[in-house]
């Protein structure tokens, strides 16, 4: 897809006929993130050849990388659209353009490429403009006091930072945190997207098609120093991007900065935020389409005939970059159920079980305005690289682990079938879980290491919607400290094999009262279940007027289409339907909701495994 | 008031320093609506100069017509903003200004003031005015070929015509009905606000404030022709004024056209659209504040923190003239039920008992954004003289007739204490109505006529909400049809005097089930109830957590405060709060809504008396 659309090339610099197209989201020109799609790309690829090589793939990161290195500027600057389109206008639209966000992705994927090819072919010229960046940008004299509309450099820097030590990396980031929202900012003292935007002449009433107000900068998380944010505001992806790299923060000492003490209340006070108001039960996030983002507390409407259910891909992916940084902040079980959470509903629902069609939006309910349906590209192709550079760095999301001298602590975050390699001093650690997850609980851990008395200590997760669990062998006491089992060297020297169960049953959950929707949701372990017209050929109109019976049997069925997979059966569970001809004709009526017509059987089946197997594309998750 | 801000000398054309102030919203002027204000305030004040003469407004009244003459352009032109502020650019922006809204009201203004003063003072400039627009405006060579974007004139033009019967009125009218939403119309074939907006050199980019996106026209009705459109959608009040000027049509016999199945199945749709899917239990339409307009069907939120309740007060006037409209097309009573439902509640709660505080939004529930208040003026003070003018109208509302040589058809559609005098022939005819409605529904009627055989018919309006009715003396037989009891001269000879009772009772009425609010909403007769936190100071967050016991006992009690009304208590009404604590830092929960606390008395009050006793402002009908 890259190549076809133009993307793979675009680094050669040359003009692209729709360069001259009407931006389909004024003011935003649609190649303005090409950059990002090939720095996406590269970075995704470069985690999958490490499982995989494939000469095709190896050729193009290293034909893509080259283009990027003749396509710098002599002074190091690197962007398409101001390199052919706009030349001379750099850094004259931070607020809607996508410029530093780009050089994010750039430098995410030069270490990528760095980490696989072990040579620094992207990595130089990368800090050349992370160079050329940290000049121009900043609050010294000379430089412009802006920062990006779209935050991705800074969670990018401090990736930089941890591999480069470079205090400039960590500054320009720092910076880029510090000042946004700033309403003093800057030589003028003004806020920098109104010094930027009346340099450019810019009316405020020619309002970017995101904005649904004149100056909305709540709309890039701008409208405040993040400090003083106490709501989750504006559009997702911009503020889980920016989350991650505050959280980033946090964990970097520096002689003469508290970063913990000053951002983690507002890490805590914007994840519950978002987490008990603003998310869907799939960890989607985001319901307004309008600002691809947060709608007002509570607002959470399950598709677009109710107002929208966004739930970007790219904004669960962000969820699971902020979980994954918080669980390295302090070790909580919860940040680690909602990663859970987010990548078997909200992220891998975005991806059809070929690998070649995506969704960008991830609704709850459809409607006959938006079908559920996957699609083979966007205009702004966000999303999929986006899923393969997660799929990619999964091995990031299952464990984290610190290694001293003679041991290490592994943090098990997710259960699958996977290794863990470690090098502790001289002896090597293996450390292997086996498990049919999420179809089943039981997880097998194996430890294979070269001498037996290493102190490996492990932390597996108890995932809250857990109601037992067991190990086995069975410890004489157990140490549970925020939703982590604590498993010490000495258990493990003994039981360097074990099991580790999570027994799974279907279970109802509902909403928050306050969110007002009168449903019931179906999970089995960390999965969301749907049900969908194909399997029931009676259905009429999305399932809106299906009344689901919650004292019904939930039945589980092993089933092997589209894919592997648990279904829940409710023999009788649509108790009818929904009967609103009291309503007819009127505003109000006396009746109670009532029923009409014969209970039926409902299947549900993965949210995530929807619209894989044809149909009218109608699906509810209610 | 008018005084105070400017508005009552506006038609000096002196300058006046708010002229330059910028728009609070972009891009009309706060000043616009001026005209209107005035000529609303002239309509209300000569209706209910019939009613109780007073000196002062009599003079009043006369001082501004005189101002409104003097006012005049030459050649005929009468408007505030184009001939102090902007003088040479009449009619170049149609859409957004309200020139000729305003110049409806003048219109409606003439009408009144010609009924009372019998004198034409204030017609006689405005036919001239009338003259110059129909020469102006049009499909005709060198005319412009636009209509405005704030619908009014039309049906004031109706109302005009059916006192001139000047072919020029209708022919204007009916322009602006049937161009209005034309894709290709005019020379140039296409969309009349395209075309001005690029004379304007406007940038489609440069968006009014209420427009969600570039060329919202459907914030305007101007999406489509009239006839094509099958939901009703956009700015209520335009909608509502639009509509009404269509039902007008209908009514209208023309030689060679058929106004009636021209436009009656649009009038069908887009009311039923409305009142199933669009409107709230007051009768109050059009949730979303932005375009101060309807939102999705069944998207009727109960307040702002929950996304919207505008519910604004001049819409609901609008659907009262739309259904006043459509009786007189085709009785049915359920046009009248939702009249009243309209007058009781989302019009009169626009009103202090005291006459002296407006709303112009009127919520079902309070938020912390919005509480329930009133205010002294309003910037756009549209709503304040369009309630005056309604109340002074009523007459019209409570019922129509038709007077022919020897008898009379008069149809009652509202009941209240009220006379009607009608001349049939040489004959004098007074029918009485006399009631306590709403809190009590018995009616006394009594005609009486100086000779005994006129051909008087009687329909009176069986409420839809009522289970049951009783007229003293019975008849042998009912005439019920669509809502209405049909009474016959003979019966009405026999019974000159006689009682038509309809028992008022509490009831729980609930809206659509797909408008997803969990709530009841208590009603006796036409008056909705709501419960404020005056009478439960235990009350901490406008009652959203107040569970309420639809079981519990609805009791009436009369009270005298803060006006004569029947008061509901429910003893133990307040099942207790609810408690949410299940989903403290989480997404969902497997917890059913649960109820926490004691049983508690709610106390309710009619809607339309809120906000008359103090308190901290919190109310919710739910």
């Amino acid at each position: 897809m890259l190549k076809k659309t133009g993307r793979y090339d675009a680094f050669k610099l040359k003009w692209h006929p729709c360069y001259s197209d009407p931006p389909t989201v004024y003011p935003i020109p649609n190649h303005q993130f090409w950059d990002s799609d090939v720095a996406k790309w590269i970075e995704g690829a470069c985690y999958l050849l490490v499982d995989r090589y494939d000469a095709e793939i190896d050729l193009a990161v290293q034909e893509l990388v080259q283009m990027i290195r003749e396509a710098q500027d002599p002074d190091g600057y690197l962007n398409i659209h101001y390199s052919v389109v706009e030349p001379g206008k750099r850094f004259t639209n931070l607020r809607d353009m996508h410029e530093l966000y780009n050089a994010g992705h750039l430098i995410e994927g030069a270490l990528a490429h760095r980490l696989y090819y072990k040579n620094n072919e992207m990595m130089t010229p990368i800090l050349k403009y992370a160079d050329l960046l940290a000049a121009t940008l900043g609050d010294q004299e000379g430089q412009i006091p802006g920062y990006p509309g779209h935050p991705e450099i800074e969670l990018a820097l401090l990736r930089l930072y941890k591999v480069t030590n470079d205090p400039k990396h960590l500054k320009l980031a720092l910076f880029f945190v510090e000042e946004r929202g700033n309403a003093s900012g800057g030589e003028e003292k003004r806020h920098y997207y109104d010094v930027e935007a009346e340099a450019r002449g810019e009316s405020e009433h020619d309002l970017p098609m995101y904005y649904p107000a004149a100056k909305s900068y709540w709309y890039q998380q701008a409208h405040l120093p993040i400090v003083d944010q106490m709501t989750v505001e504006g559009h997702s992806v911009r503020a889980m991007y920016l989350l991650t790299a505050v959280a980033d923060l946090v964990r970097i000492e520096q002689p003469d900065s508290d970063f913990g003490t000053k951002y983690l209340p507002t890490l805590h006070q914007l994840w519950s935020n978002m987490i008990e108001k603003k998310s869907y039960v799939t960890g989607g996030i985001g319901a307004m389409k309008k600002w691809e983002g947060f709608g007002m507390d509570y607002f959470l409407p399950h598709g677009t005939d109710e107002g929208g259910c966004y739930a970007e891909t790219c904004a669960a992916i962000g969820v699971m970059m902020l979980a994954e940084r918080l669980l390295q902040v302090e070790l909580n079980g919860h940040y680690a159920d909602i990663m859970e959470l987010c990548l078997y509903n909200a992220v891998l629902t975005s991806m059809s079980l070929d690998g070649k069609a995506f969704t960008y939006v991830n609704q709850l309910a459809s409607s006959d305005q938006d079908l559920s349906q996957r699609h083979e590209w966007f205009e702004c192709a966000c999303c999929p690289p986006n899923v393969t550079r997660t799929l990619g760095f999964l091995g990031g999301y299952i464990w984290s682990h610190t290694v001293e001298d003679s041991g290490a602590v592994v943090n098990v975050h997710l259960y699958t079938s996977a290794t863990l390699a470690l090098q502790i001093g001289e002896s090597k650690v293996e450390i292997t879980q086996k498990t049919n997850w999420p179809w089943e609980g039981d997880v097998q851990f194996d430890i294979r290491t070269d001498q037996s008395l290493l102190d490996i200590q492990l932390r597996l997760r108890v995932p809250g919607w857990v109601k037992s669990w067991e190990i086995t062998p069975r410890p004489d006491q157990f140490d549970v400290q925020d939703g982590y089992l604590y498993l010490g060297a000495e258990w493990l020297q003994n039981n360097p094999s074990f099991r580790f169960s999570c027994p799974m049953q279907p279970r109802l959950v509902r909403p928050h009262p306050l969110a007002m929707q009168p449903v019931v949701y179906i999970m089995r372990g960390p999965i969301v279940y749907c049900i969908e017209d194909i399997d029931h050929p009676w259905e009429k109109n999305h399932f809106k007027m299906t009344m689901f019976n919650p004292e019904s049997h939930l039945r589980e069925e092993i089933r092997s289409q589209p894919d592997q997979h648990v279904a829940i059966v409710a023999d009788k569970g649509a108790a009818g339907d929904l009967d609103t001809s009291s309503w007819n004709g009127q505003i109000t009526a006396e009746s109670k909701n009532e029923t009409s017509g014969e209970a039926r059987k409902l299947h549900f089946i993965p949210y995530y495994l929807r619209a894989n197997r044809g149909g009218r594309d109608e699906l509810t998750t209610e």
